[in-house]
């Protein structure tokens, strides 16, 4: 049996930067990284896509951006010698929201479009913008629940809680289309403090969206991300085995952990670092088996349903018409049951100056064909940007990542409603095994950045446990097991605390009273109105309980 | 390559039943009955455990009441010959909710307690549970979504539902502790859209819960349900193999379906039936790969986690003490974190006169080993049926069915928020693949009964589909694919629709308007009042924006 010191499984950004980073650290550790697939790179793709002037370019099919608050990531691209240029964002922006007229507007977010939205309208947004970031503000990265608002947040979808306190169609709509382009998911699915931790996680809900500021669409990457991932592959050679899917882990306290890969080979080592998404850890069999919180949470962390396209143009004629090629679309319209393609596009246009349009498809178009699904989104473009959208098209290219192997779907894994205590232990160890991954980072998680630092920390908490302790750096260490300061976060207990305000009762009993004294009255026929409102009572009473009166 | 006629996976009782329904229709059919573990009976499952007297005797560690309206269950016990007995429930029972404190009652349940209840509570419960009901009867079993208000439910979770409409902490532990002694599952977890369509299947809520009238715990098995598996699968013979798992099937329109097993054998047959729990779908491969209503729906049904325990005793001496042996708890203190290990508990007292208990244990005690759990479960008996719970304890049995392989956990896989619109398509076919399985059942679903309907319809459905439709029973059509009666119920549409009610934006204009006056008063300081109010201006805005006063 084939036996080194560490193996990683998953040779996307997270998996290669773990292995990178202890092969810098101690370069005469025995390292092996194992990817499931023929190429590396996990959720970042770069594909060659025709272009205008009868050539190709490059262009990403997977993550794609880079904000200027994600060190980790300006860090290491820098390391790698990889470049950045501006996302394009001048010019006027299209929404379709609240209903459907398509509106143009120049600020940032259509939240502060104030002159093409109603007055109503972006108090509700705001009103809604402010409450969530008041929300996420109290939030402990790494501790959820030490909010006291946290077990009610958990228990509430990030769609019921929108509805509970959002007055218009297009403050609703504002938040799911902001849920789909962040997740590729649906706000009814998704616990709403899974969605505060996030915001807090990045910043906050506006740096998630925006491309001005902190936002996290700041900047692209030249030559595309999928370099990252094929650049620190290169160094670590043959290192890197692709093709080799793991299906079982046998790990023990203190002994060795093997890997059996599909081909039925066992490979053996003394540290596993598994840093693959949330879900696919979930079809692993371990033995011992996951204990119960992280069954659960590998059971109820399901992957974004994210299609994404990329439409290539003879030239950015929306730039020409004072656009910018954002776009935000609800996708819904009068017609019950109809869905359009479009939830969001940006500017594409690449550093070679080949001109494009990227974005995301609604998940409802899932089971169409390829061709079906671009003549729904370049039908959906013409709407927004008008006939030049079909008459300068080159070529469509998209990336279903639902039916991508060894991913599930994109960008990222998110929690169901209730399953926030589960999610408290998504860092923690299970003997041998380590876990990295994009979602079990602190800061940016779900974006590169974190899959780099959560590469990072498992790297030191490697290390930590390989016994090489001076070479840990234990700023990396945050939020790990082996961090001085941790201290594994509590789920809500639901313990009986003091007796709620008496006023309710107060309230009922005195209510009660007076309902006796009317019923009394009313079965003594003592007064007219009695008789009067017999009627009245009767279907009352009939709705409440769905019964007859008793007679 | 192995070729049959029809395949069947899975030999629980649903699985068994289709079986057993195609060879009563045609004899000469060739069946095949594949199952991965190495017994039959699926969540059904009766051991021996040791009793007075030093004998021992059967006792249900899975799926044990009937209920009277459980017709099709009724019918096929009578066609085996099973016997049942009535479960007991003669004398007082037990509830700890709403405080620490243990409070007996004889009604059939808390909520009709009105004498060890204070009315203020009774009150609270009976509103819930007639809203409940309000809303269950307005469901459609065969198309959740014609219901007006079904989106907004499938939005919510159970528990953030009854936050929303509940007054007191007992009507909140009330809820909790039935859907815990329903699903197994956490209320927090589930759509509410789903629990309604689970109450109407079976009858209302009332009906899950009770043992009198209509109650789905009025009877037990004499001998033990497993039973029911092992007749059928004694009848069936040699068609039936354990330790055969399936791990891919393949299939094509109108072709024939090709199923892998475990072993990499291929065996190949006309249609297929997964009578196997949906998580458990989800864990197979498909090619042609399933549709993403289905595959959605596969990764958003997680499985209850249940732990069920039988202690046996010396005597049924909480009989002699006038109790029913019925116990129902929160399980919680005023301890922040301590979790009391008896959800809920019944007399298991067998025909042959075994004394027992039987119950569920909290899913929190998921991680404890068995001995830990015993002795959390002893002691709290003995906290609600006094110290002769520990003085004639005999031997405890339990039975984690989370750890259960080819079953994920049980009673039931639950739908999560915003996951119903998946739900509607639980009964699709899949090419030559049919489904099969309790939760697929129209009418009892989750229950025995369940699995037998739903049994029923998918050997129906073989039956249409391999052209013997002179021997199809139309009446099992019910809710297929195959029914005349069939339409694809559609998932919310979310279309715009009419304005809503103008008055919202009225009272909120004018309440601008106001503001402005009083803003302008303010700023010009025309009066008193405004400067006396400018400190609570200032901490009010502060804490609704989080920003301060703007100078």
């Amino acid at each position: 049996m084939e036996s080194v010191d560490v193996i990683v499984v998953g040779a996307g950004i997270a998996g290669l930067t773990t292995a990178r980073t202890l092969l810098q650290k101690d370069p005469s550790l025995k390292i092996l990284v194992l990817e499931g697939k023929d190429r590396v790179g996990g959720r970042t793709l770069t594909v060659n896509v025709q272009t205008a002037n009868h050539t190709t370019d490059k262009f990403d099919m997977g993550g794609q951006w880079v904000g200027r608050t994600q060190k980790e990531l300006l860090a290491l691209l820098d390391e790698l010698k990889i470049e950045l240029y501006d996302q394009y964002e001048t010019g006027r922006k299209l929404a379709q929201m609240g209903n459907e007229k398509i509106r143009s507007y120049t600020a940032s977010l259509p939240i502060f479009a104030a002159g093409t939205f109603s007055l109503y309208e972006v108090f509700d947004f705001l009103c809604n913008v402010f409450k969530m970031n008041r929300m996420s503000n109290k939030i402990n990265l790494l501790d959820a629940f030490s909010w006291e608002g946290a077990a009610a947040a958990d228990e509430q979808s990030v769609a019921s809680y929108a509805r509970s306190v959002s007055y218009t169609r297009s403050a609703r709509d504002a938040l799911d289309i902001s849920i789909r382009a962040i997740y590729g998911a649906e706000a009814k699915r998704m616990s709403l403090l899974y969605h505060l931790l996030y915001c807090k996680s990045g910043g906050s809900f506006m740096d998630l969206t925006e491309i001005t500021g902190n936002g996290a669409q700041a900047f692209r990457i030249k030559g595309g991300s999928q370099q990252i991932s094929l650049k620190m592959a290169e160094a670590l050679g043959d290192r890197v085995r692709l093709r080799t899917a793991v299906k079982h882990i046998e790990t023990s306290e203190g002994g060795p952990t093997r890997v059996t890969v599909a081909n039925g080979d066992k490979l053996e080592c003394k540290r596993l670092v598994l840093a693959i998404p949330p879900n696919q850890c979930g079809k692993l069999e371990f033995s011992p088996p996951l204990g119960y919180m992280k069954r659960r949470l590998y059971d109820n962390m399901t992957p974004g349903h994210l299609i994404k396209f990329v439409v290539t143009y003879q030239s950015s004629f929306w730039r020409a018409e004072g656009r910018s090629g954002e776009i935000i679309s609800a996708g819904r319209t009068s017609v019950p049951g109809e869905v359009l393609a479009v939830v969001c596009s940006f500017d594409a246009t690449t550093c070679n100056g080949s001109p494009a349009i990227v974005g995301f498809i609604h998940a409802e178009l899932h089971d169409w064909t390829a061709s079906e699904r671009c003549n729904a989104v370049v039908k959906d473009l013409v709407r927004f940007l008008g006939t030049k959208a079909l008459s300068e098209f080159i070529a469509y290219e998209e990336k279903n990542w639902n039916t991508e192997p060894f991913n599930g779907g994109c960008p990222v894994d998110y929690v169901t409603p209730g399953n926030m205590d589960a999610f408290m232990s998504i860092r923690d160890m299970h003997y041998g095994v380590h876990f990295a991954g994009t979602e079990t980072a602190v800061v940016w998680m779900g974006y590169m950045s974190g899959a780099i630092e959560s590469g990072k920390r498992a790297a030191n908490e490697v290390l930590y446990a390989l016994e090489l302790r001076d070479k840990v750096d234990h700023k990396y260490l945050n939020g790990s097991q082996f961090s001085v300061e941790y201290h594994h976060p509590h789920p809500p207990s639901d313990h009986y605390t003091d007796s709620p305000s008496p006023w309710r009762r107060r309230i009922f009993f005195t209510t009660a009273v007076l309902f006796g004294i009317y019923a009394v009255s009313k079965k003594y026929d003592l007064s007219y109105t009695a008789r009067v409102f017999r009627p009245v009572e009767k279907s009352v009473f009939k709705w409440w309980t769905g019964m007859e009166w008793p007679h």
